[in-house]
């Protein structure tokens, strides 16, 4: 008999052999219907694998990362047996599941595939899935991998048993097909009931560019039909939200081949919106005692030598620049701390005058490779909404909170509800891994989780995942979509004030290090305005959208008045445009509606005779023909009930 | 006889040989009395030198700068036998006049000079000059000029005088001295009454740094005793006013020798400062039409080979970041144009949508030497209050006049008053040297001169100083120590938009070429904080300064309601700040003073039980005991009558 003990706590007496499933099975027939995975002591196992000693066992379900995990690469292998029956003679390289389905990247040889082959893809593996196949994992020697390989001439499995030790080399079978494999499988086709090619791209292998270019097969597969059609209905609204695609309808921003990939050009409705952003949160930061500083976009290679980030990063970074003598070296900025540390250092504190919090809105420069650019979300150069913070221990928690609440504002007065938070401390079985007095960690790592608790924040403990320099809280939002972001972040470091040799001198008259705390709650004005674009699906709060307001005359005669009210819009501060076009007022309105402007003000005779405007909200309601002044108010009181005050 | 045309038209027929002395003379001796220089068909002469052909005469005074060059250059002689007389055996290397005095290189050999020998210098020189000794010019061949300079083992004077021509060689005789010189001299050293040595310093024979280090003594005269001492009293204001010393006692900005040398970093202050400058000229330019965009702060190397700016300065700026793999090439932008090019190709255009003003406050990197820089007016990266306008060449007149109002309107809000323009046109000989259609050139020369006329600026027109790529207007202001500087500019462009092949559609439906207005008011952020400082000597108008009241308690006593105060301040807008310290009102005020501070308010017990403050100006002016909310309305309409609205 051996003991199994599951996570609540439980322990199973079961004789030696007895696999996951029959485990489930023992529990509950229903839950052993839902089972798909397992983890034994830490280790992926199939559902049928016998357990010959004792320990912990995890069941997965659909409804967990690694029950989903487990079904997608489940799927993979279907994938290729199904590319393998309708191309007969391409090679198979890898084929993992990933965070939304899975892919598989093959060398079709001289053949290509295309969208108009997905239907017979998906067919095929649907067909497969039906045969209701056990996965059926073995070990094999490496002379046996290598020869199964090397008879279907597939050089690149070959090359992966070659750097595999003979011992632990293992195959899986389903079907009539036979994959290289580590494990982790569901227990059989059968369990796939929806399949989905989503696309084909071309691919290195092994992601080396001096290598063939494979073919990388993208798919997704479901329990249940209906889980699919949600999901591609996702699919679809993210495409619309894509920030990529709304960032050029909304006319926000560009990229110019000449001026740089990754290198943003805000157009004019994406820099006034911008500079919102960046007013607002000016404001909130001034009433919490942050005073706005401005440095420099490069630093001298010195800088960062001292700051340490020369020698981590150094090399993969934009490189230094050099002057015409090339007596001096310089480097784009990648952060502010460094900077901020020498004004901090310009002038000497006493205790009494701490905290400083010193802001900026400092763009910085990091290299990207070109590949892993992505619209807004990965660029390389961006904005931070930067801030050190220097006090002293005892302040650490104060200043903590005083951050928080600045950061639920901030997340708040943008129409994020949905949001969690990770407090990362120490790994205590690794104290050599960081740098700071034990104490002092400590003591931070309470003031923080002290913090997030006063605050009432939903927010989970991750020990070992704090960097080498302090412990740190990161705010994470859950999109309209339902997708995870990082978003701001709040870091306590007690390595550059050593590095930059920063004091203060205490009420002992001695000299004391004071804390650094790194906050962003924007992270980056790029990145935000990505995700409050997919968020919103581009329809931003009132008071952050580019035009609030349309003036649409219904005929010429009525474009006097149409501008005489465009102008008092402008006297009461409200962002209006007119659209003179000679067109029906309903095709107008079908075309505001569209730009997602928040209001239409309709104005025709009657309008006019009355000095009124007709006012109808983006999707339809109306509100009726009002004078100018209680639209002002009526926008006023949207706003106001969304955008507090700090 | 010959004729002598007089700058005026008039033509005095004299004897060959007469001297521009004598010419002075026959006008009117008050004249003869006053000239102390000469230009003869544009080559500058002796008062004394007989002119032996018809020809055009200018004959100059103290008033003129080509008399006070011919001043200073012969004080440099007397120097020269003054400091020969005084510390026999040095060697005299060149000696010229600069814009305000001159200096002498001086090889002393083992002697070094300081501060505490100047009064004996002067007197030395003072004593030579009034000997009234006349300057004599005479030629000499070369190889006597070789010989008189070796037998002084005077290497220097040899080296010059071997890289001359035989023929063209020329020495300067006063009393017992002589000099190798070209000429230009005063009549006699008798005109020199004031005389004073300013400072020494290190400078390398030629300006190379592998050469011997020679001693450069700087030195100044006047005709009148009074004119030196007010020259050394504005040399003292400033002195009090350099930017450089305010810029630290008013905490506005700072360096780092870690973050490097001229590049600024602005403390909370200065920042604070320059939004609300960035604020003003936004408030101004969204009136006049502009839209703000944001660019990155570099580009690749591409781009600026496309705008030509590589070509021509990529050997003497910041040297290329490469990437990682090297296999691309970026630059610190050194100007915006470029990138608001790629901007405005970014959509198409109509004639309808044209202008288009983009603006951005961009910051700028351009490498300068490290000897060249100086405080916040040479620096490495600064701020531009840039923008460009796309226009058709009907709108370049409308356009230009719109510029200047906005430019006057700057100056004037920031209290300057005494400044004129300078329109840089084309040299009509050269055609060659320009870019872009004559008639486009002419039509365009015309649009800014008519734009100077009609905005009644006081201009001058300076053929052959425009660009090659356009013509341009400049605006110098005089500050308050009657000292000039360049400020905002306003320049037509030909060229980028054909590099950038920039376009819009006519109304004939074909495509054009748009032309292109840089501008900046302020010219950089940096530079005219530097020149607002030395203006204003720190007293900036009241709607800039940093802190416009200190709220003063008379005794700890007081210090809660002095809080209520300040408040109080906040919510009516008014930057202030409190002085707390166990010191005596007197002090405080006084140190208030110091500070520049404009307002000073006095709260002690009659102050607080009447709910007012009392007012004391910067200067002493006294307002009495008033409410916060009489206060309110007094700095109210002191910044409405400096600040009004574009």
């Amino acid at each position: 008999m051996i003991e199994i003990t599951l996570p609540d706590g439980a322990i199973k007496k079961v004789s030696e052999g007895t696999t996951p499933m029959e485990i489930a099975k023992s529990i509950s027939e229903g839950l052993a219907r839902n089972v798909i995975a397992a983890k034994f002591n830490d280790t992926v196992v199939e559902t049928v694998t016998p357990l010959s000693q004792d320990g912990t066992l995890t069941l997965y379900t659909w409804n967990n990362t690694e029950g989903k995990h487990a079904f997608w690469h489940s799927s993979s292998h279907v994938l290729a047996q199904a590319l393998e029956e309708l191309y007969p003679g391409i090679k198979l390289t890898i084929g993992p599941a990933i965070e939304n389905g899975f892919y598989y990247d093959v060398d079709f040889g001289d053949h290509t595939i295309s969208e108009k082959d997905f239907p017979n893809i998906e067919k095929k593996a649907l067909e497969i899935a039906r045969g209701k196949h056990d996965y059926k994992m073995r070990s094999v020697s490496k002379s046996d991998a290598l020869s199964y390989y090397k008879s279907q001439d597939n050089q690149y499995k070959v090359e992966l048993i070659e750097n595999l030790e003979d011992g632990t080399i293992t195959f899986c079978d389903h079907s009539s097909f036979t994959d290289l494999c580590r494990g982790g499988h569901i227990p059989n086709t059968g369990i796939i009931k929806a399949f989905k090619i989503l696309s084909v791209a071309g691919a290195y292998w092994r992601g080396d560019e001096n290598n063939k270019q494979l073919t990388r097969v993208y798919g997704i597969s479901f329990p249940k039909q209906k889980e699919l059609t949600e999901y591609l209905e996702l699919l679809e609204e993210a495409k619309k939200r894509d920030h990529r695609k709304l960032g050029k309808e909304l006319e926000l921003f560009t990229f110019s081949q000449k001026v740089g990939q990754g290198l943003p050009l805000w157009l004019p409705k994406g820099a006034a919106l911008r500079d919102r952003l960046e007013q607002f949160l000016k404001k909130a930061q001034k009433k919490a005692g942050y005073e706005m500083v401005v440095t420099p976009h490069i630093g001298q290679k010195e800088l960062y030598v001292t700051s340490g980030h020369y020698a981590k990063y150094g090399e993969d970074s934009f490189q230094p620049i050099h002057t015409p003598k090339d007596d001096e070296e310089f480097l784009l900025k990648p952060m502010n701390c460094p900077h901020h540390c020498e004004i901090y250092n310009s002038s000497p504190y006493s205790y009494k005058d701490l905290p400083k919090r010193y802001a900026e809105f400092g763009t910085v420069y990091r290299y990207e490779q070109s590949g892993e650019l992505h619209g807004l979300t990965r660029v390389r150069g961006f904005t931070q909404d930067d801030a050190h913070i220097f006090c002293t221990s005892d302040q650490l928690n104060e200043e903590f909170k005083n951050v928080i609440d600045l950061s639920l504002y901030v997340l708040n007065s943008l129409g994020f509800e949905n949001f969690t938070a990770q407090v990362s401390v120490r790994d205590l079985d690794k104290p050599e891994k960081y740098i700071g007095e034990p104490e002092n960690w400590e003591r931070a790592e309470q003031a923080i989780i002290n913090a997030a608790e006063e605050k009432g924040l939903d927010f989970v403990i991750e020990p070992g995942e704090a960097a080498f320099y302090g412990p740190k809280l990161d705010f994470m939002v859950k999109d309209a979509l339902g997708r995870q972001w990082q978003l701001g972040t709040i870091q306590v470091d007690y390595n550059l004030p050593e590095r930059f040799d920063l004091t203060y001198k205490g009420s002992d008259n001695e000299l004391h290090r004071p804390v650094m705390i790194h906050r962003a709650p924007f992270g980056s004005l790029e990145r935000f305005v990505a995700i409050l674009l997919e968020h919103t699906g581009g329809n931003f709060p009132l008071w952050l959208i580019p035009d609030q307001a349309i003036v649409l005359p219904v005929s010429e005669k009525h474009e006097k008045y149409a501008q005489k009210v465009l102008n008092s819009l402008e006297n009461h501060e409200i962002r209006a445009l007119i659209d003179n076009r000679n067109e029906t007022v309903g095709k107008k309105i079908r075309e505001a509606e569209m730009k997602k402007i928040p209001f239409m003000l309709i104005v025709g005779e009657q309008e006019e005779a009355s000095e009124t405007i007709s006012v109808r909200r983006h999707g339809g309601e109306d509100f009726g023909a009002i004078s100018i002044r209680k639209f002002s108010d009526l926008v006023a009181t949207e706003i106001n009930s969304t955008l507090k005050s700090f």
